[in-house]
């Protein structure tokens, strides 16, 4: 086997990206050794059964210590205070990454407490699954999935590229930008979306106990839990994403609350229009629109995001995937 | 072969659900004579051509006459006028049904029109996909999906139970419900659902020209097709169901245009809650949303309407499916 491309990796945090990031590790040998530190000695445990690393940790200076790459694994709210605890054990020309959700903030938390002679190359790989804990990770979880690293200007040129190699060697499609860029672009394309699956998603459910009691009070029977029941109209894919880790979530929306609050409030405008729209049976409008989206979907499908599907288990009213034949 | 369900068909539009169902009724043997009918002679050709039909037709009266079932299958903005034309040439006995989306309108627009001794049982089966024509049906499609009846009270018990029959043929578990309660249902597990994702997805397309123009002023580079090429972090989920069919969709929100509102309103008071929360920062109360949320979602995959997720596919930030191991 080659020399592996870090000496010492510290992950801090060993839930979904951080044991995935670590079996791609192990499975392409880029890492002489492995430090994890996780919160709960019980998830350090799990890690040492299942392998992934070579010495576990509680506190984050004691895992950092000696490494040439740490990366920050944990909810974003988390990484001030571990950068704070981890930064003085740093050694000189180590290099300091994540793989949170949103970068100006964690620019903001985690740049001022970094020594001189550290690098900081904060990364966001966009692949997840909703499950969680170190159990969860799998190693090619993030093979055909964009990664976006923010080096602020003036980033050592080697750290970066040493990084995007292991993303890279993760099956990843390597980019840089602006950390404010990534921000605004994320909070349309996932941040929005959560937010509202989430909101949908509360709101079925109110409903859905709503409608029970007045259906047994007009005495009609009514099966429970319909708005589940009839999830395949739609609302199914909402509640996959609302089913997504709730203090991850969080902390997004409150580390990129600019960037959200302006897509939420385009958001509304536009749907305000519709609602005006169906308010007064304005079907030319209602139709102009759809079929601009339609077209989106299509740039989508063409550009090989959109995924196969299975007609028989992502189909809902209308909606769905393609043929059991040609999918899946 | 047994004797077929029915001795003769007529199936009023022939695209997904139209075909979809003639192939149902061609493997199961359900139809002495399946009569087709269209807007365009190109539609009837290519339904000829594929063989799921014995006769064609342009005109509706033509198609019914001497069958025991019709079938409307068509946007249901067409069905009042379809029926106008058809009305007079039913048999006494025929049984008059559909798969539209919006039950009240349906029942509210061919009901009356119907003579006397022809029975009517509206019913709509939750299974689709985006694609839509003569050549996207399959018989699978309506497998292990539900599907509602909403006969009008004093409706015939034989004729309901035919229906049934060639419903649960299809492999589809029926449901009998009152068409009001369908609507309310639908609305928010389904339309809702379409309208929200109708939006955001156009919301985006804006947003991205915008910031294609914004980036190029600051002379940074900017990929094309920033939101699609990121879509999988959760927008990819919206667009899939943006990319069903405008005229039909179109024509659920004009259809069950209070129910929708109703249910917009609600979302858009918990949206509101929602965004308040993230202006003042207050985190506990977005993760107890979220967490709730997360509940109901489990009670999705419980009652399997989940379908299994491929990880590499559906994944989106901090979302999505199972591992690849585990699902497709």
């Amino acid at each position: 086997m080659s020399k592996p491309l870090f000496r010492r990796v510290a992950l801090i945090g060993l839930g979904l990206e951080g044991s995935s990031l670590a079996l791609v590790m192990r499975r392409e040998g880029l890492a002489g050794h492995i430090a994890g530190c996780a919160r709960t000695q019980a998830t350090l445990d799990t890690a040492a059964r299942l392998g992934f690393v070579d010495s576990t940790h509680l506190d984050p200076a004691k895992a950092v210590a000696g490494a040439d790459l740490v990366v920050l694994c944990t909810p974003v709210s988390t990484f001030g205070d571990l950068a704070a605890k981890f930064a003085p054990a740093l050694a000189p020309g180590c290099i300091v990454s994540d793989v949170g959700s949103v970068k100006l903030a964690v620019i903001r938390d985690v740049g001022p407490l970094l020594p001189e002679g550290v690098h900081f190359v904060p990364g966001h790989p966009i692949a997840g699954t909703e499950k969680s804990g170190p159990e969860s990770g799998f190693a090619t979880l993030f093979e055909n999935r964009y990664c976006i690293l923010t080096p602020p200007p003036g980033t050592d040129r080697a750290a970066i590229e040493k990084v995007s190699e292991l993303w890279r060697r993760a099956g990843s499609m390597v980019e840089t930008m602006d950390a404010r860029h990534h921000d605004r672009v994320l909070a349309i394309t996932s941040h929005l979306p959560h937010l509202i699956a989430y909101t949908i998603v509360g709101t079925a459910a109110d409903l859905e106990s709503q409608l029970r009691r007045e259906s047994a009070e007009n005495g009609d029977v009514v099966s429970t839990q319909e708005v589940i029941k009839y999830s395949a109209g739609g609302f199914r894919d909402f509640t996959r994403i609302a089913g997504s880790d709730p203090v991850m979530w969080r902390d997004v929306f409150l580390n990129n609350r600019e960037a959200v609050l302006e897509m939420l409030g385009r958001f509304v405008e536009d749907l305000t229009g519709l609602q005006r729209a169906i308010r007064w049976g304005e079907g030319e409008a209602l139709e102009d629109w759809f079929r601009r989206t339609r077209e989106i979907r299509r740039g989508v499908v063409e550009m090989g995001q959109a995924g196969r599907f299975i007609a028989t288990e992502t189909d809902d009213g209308k909606t769905g995937g393609g043929k059991p034949g040609k999918s899946g």
